[in-house]
């Protein structure tokens, strides 16, 4: 059964999606023969504006301007702190904790060689010149915890001058987590990270 | 923490869709933060051409013209059956199972007397006109099994001329199926329907 272009076309754009195959594509494209035109121009339009969407030219972070509000935020980018994610998602995510009040350094990947990534794909020495420049006293390295990540950290640790306070974000066992469901990586490096209880 | 508009518009759009909540939404909009240009571009322009998608004037089947591939087959338009679905979908159901020669009429509904949905919403003259007028001498009601399926499915039956024969699609064990995960209503339809051995 050959379906309309129109409608093939779109369930493409959609299967892009990870997570999305052809079977769902197909069904929301179904649901949205249903719309209004006004919904269908807003979501075209909608997705057009992504194109538009600016990054901080500091930290790589969304940026209505060159500058995002965090690293225009003076009381956190004299805070002499800086915190090392690996993409914008992650940097949300600590956002919305509010456990961290310096800026932030988005890599936008990890080392690995394989894919062809080095230090000079990730701009590591602009964040160098950045913690030299800023007089940061503290680097917080939250990359995550992968063969890559830990690759990544260690190299950035190499590279930070000597008197830079270098902490990686701690791993253990998540709040809410069971010791029973969890794997024995994420077990040693709870047991290997313990602390004292006051 | 404060998502850019331009993100939140989009994440707007895409939680439109059922079986998108607005954490999916979310991820979704921050993929396509990644896409090229061109795949933005491409979507957007795909979701705009849904809003000019033609249907048959006949059957309301998805159509290039005023009349739909099925319709303008003469072999079919002439076969004398017609079958009665409730949605576009159902229709490419059965058309992919290739069990069915004859023309379609798509309702859009079921009656429903709370929701407003009578006759004259699905359009049920201009059925009957149909059938009498194309000389139609079986019809086949693929409506689904509900009591709003039901109860439309007695109805156009009611309403059909005595000389056409009327059937109404089987009920029963889906093949593969499992009688001990089945539900009893089915199970009952299935023994109601059971058929001798040849």
């Amino acid at each position: 059964m050959e379906l309309p272009e129109i409608i093939q076309e779109a369930s493409k754009s959609f299967s892009r999606l990870s997570g999305v195959g052809e079977k769902t594509a197909l069904r929301q494209v179904f649901q949205m023969t249903k719309w209004s035109k006004e919904n269908l121009l807003e979501m075209s339009n909608n997705i057009q504006a992504l194109i538009d969407l600016k990054y901080c030219q500091q930290c790589g972070f969304f940026a209505e301007t060159e500058i995002c509000h965090i690293c225009s935020d003076e009381s956190r980018s004299c805070s002499g702190q800086i915190c090392i994610v690996e993409k914008i998602t992650d940097c949300l995510a600590i956002e919305n904790s509010s456990a961290f009040k310096g800026t932030y350094y988005i890599l936008g990947g990890v080392l690995n060689p394989l894919l062809g990534i080095g230090p000079k794909e990730l701009k590591l020495d602009i964040l160098k010149d950045k913690i030299i420049n800023q007089k940061i006293e503290e680097v917080v390295i939250a990359i995550n915890p992968s063969v890559e990540g830990d690759a990544t950290s260690s190299y950035i640790h190499s590279m930070i001058p000597e008197n830079v306070k270098v902490d990686r974000i701690g791993f253990g066992i998540p709040i809410g987590g069971s010791l029973e469901y969890l794997d024995s990586v994420t077990i040693s490096k709870a047991l290997e990270n313990k602390r004292l209880m006051s």
